[in-house]
C-alpha cells in the first residue's frame, strides 16, 4: 500500500510541482487547497485541474476568513498588490499564512493517517516571506510532534519542501521533466476569473523570468 | 497606551478566565472566537456576551470548516460524545486544533501589533489532549518567532497559557476572585441552542466537579 502524503496544493507553479514531485516519490496524494478570501480565486479552478491531472487521490478545499483579519494585499481590497519590485517584506506577506496552512495539513494528516506534509515554499519566496525559510520549517516540524496525539504516540511527522533552495527556473526545469502542464496553473496575484495572468505583479515577473531562463516554452494565458 | 494581547476566547469556562485574567494584568484585549464545524454553536453566542461583559476591545470571529476533516466528536456527527470517562486521548480530541487556533490568533496579533497571546489550556485537558502540554506551547512560541514578520524583525511573540498547572477548581477560584460571571459560560459538548448544558459529558463533569471542589455556587443552567 503506497504512503499517504498531504500536499498544500495552491494551483500555482511551485506547489503543482510539488504535487508531481510527491508522486514521483510514490505517495498517494491528498491535495488540500485552502481558499483563505484571497483575491486569487483562479487559483482554486487551477488546484482542480491540476489535482485531477495529476492524479490525486482527493482535493480537499477548507476555507477560512482571513479577510475578517485583513493586513495583507492579497486578503485586503484596500492594498494594492506591487507591480514593481519593493525592498524587504512585500504587501503581500499574508501573517502567519503558512504556520496556518500547514496546520491544517497537519490535523488532514493526523485523520488520513499521513505523515508526510508537502509545502511548496522556494528560494524565491526566501527572499521575502518569513514563513519560506528553513528555520520555519523545522520549527514547524518539531511543533507538530508535540502538538498531536500521533506525535505523543511517536509517529514523526515530517515537513518535505523540496523546493526550498531551487530557483524558479529548477523548479519549471523539474516540472517540465515530470511532465507537468503548466498552462494549468495560475500564480498571478490578480488573476481574472478565466485564470489569465496580469503579467505585471511580482509573482508574474518572477515566473516569466523563470520560463525565460530554463528555456521552457511560457504557456501562461496572459490577458489583454 | 495599554498593550495589546489577542485571546483565544471559546465562551467556555476556561478561556472567560483567561480574559479576566489578561484584562486584570492591564493588557487591551482582543478575543478571537474560531468556529470550527463544533456542535456547540452556544459556545459562540456565550463569547460574545462574556467579551462584552468584559470588555474586550474587540471580538472576531473566524471561521474554519474542520467539519470536511472530520475525526473528532465535536467535528463528525457520526462519532458520539462520550458520557463516561475513558483512558487515554479522547475522540473529542480535534486533531491539531490547538494549533490552528494560535496560528490565527498569530496572524491577527501580527496585523494588530500585539505580541503577547492568550490560550486557556489547562492541567486537567493535559491529561487528554496533547495540544494542552508545556512542550507544546514552548513548540509553537519558538515557531511563532521565525514564522512571522514581526519575530524575524526582533519582535519577541509570548505564548501565555496561565491555567496550564491550574485545576478546574482553582481556575474557579479565580475567576471568582476577578468578578466573573459564570453564569454566562457554556463548557458542554452538546449544549442546546439556549446554552443549557447536557451535565453528562466530560466537559460537564469537570465543571461541575470544579465548582464544587471550589465550593462556588454553580450558576450553569442544565437543561431537562
Amino acid at each position: 500500500m503506497k504512503k499517504k502524503a498531504v500536499i498544500l496544493l495552491s494551483g500555482g507553479l511551485d506547489s503543482t510541482t510539488v504535487l508531481a514531485l510527491a508522486r514521483s516519490q510514490g505517495y498517494e496524494c491528498y491535495a488540500l487547497a485552502v481558499s483563505y478570501g484571497q483575491r486569487h480565486v483562479a487559483e482554486l479552478a487551477a488546484a482542480q485541474r491540476v489535482a485531477a491531472a495529476l492524479g490525486a487521490a482527493r482535493l480537499q478545499q477548507m476555507q477560512v476568513n482571513l479577510d475578517a483579519v485583513g493586513g495583507s494585499a492579497l486578503t485586503d481590497r484596500n492594498i494594492a498588490v506591487p507591480e514593481a519590485p519593493v525592498d524587504g517584506i512585500p504587501v503581500t506577506y499574508v501573517p502567519a499564512r503558512n504556520t496556518l496552512f500547514l496546520s491544517l495539513a497537519l490535523g488532514w494528516a493526523e485523520v488520513l493517517g499521513a505523515r508526510d506534509l508537502f509545502i511548496g515554499v522556494n528560494a524565491v519566496d526566501y527572499s521575502g516571506y518569513p514563513d519560506c525559510r528553513p528555520a520555519f520549517i523545522e520549527a514547524f516540524e518539531a511543533l507538530a510532534n508535540v502538538a498531536t496525539k500521533a506525535g505523543v504516540e511517536g509517529a514523526r511527522f515530517k515537513i518535505h519542501a523540496p523546493l526550498l533552495t531551487m530557483s524558479k527556473a529548477d523548479i519549471i526545469r523539474e516540472g517540465a521533466r515530470l511532465g507537468v502542464d503548466y498552462g494549468l496553473t495560475v500564480s498571478c496575484y490578480q488573476a481574472d476569473e478565466q485564470g489569465r495572468a496580469c503579467g505585471r505583479c511580482d509573482s508574474c515577473r518572477l515566473r516569466a523570468a523563470g520560463f525565460a531562463e530554463a528555456g521552457v516554452p511560457d504557456p501562461t494565458p496572459y490577458r489583454g
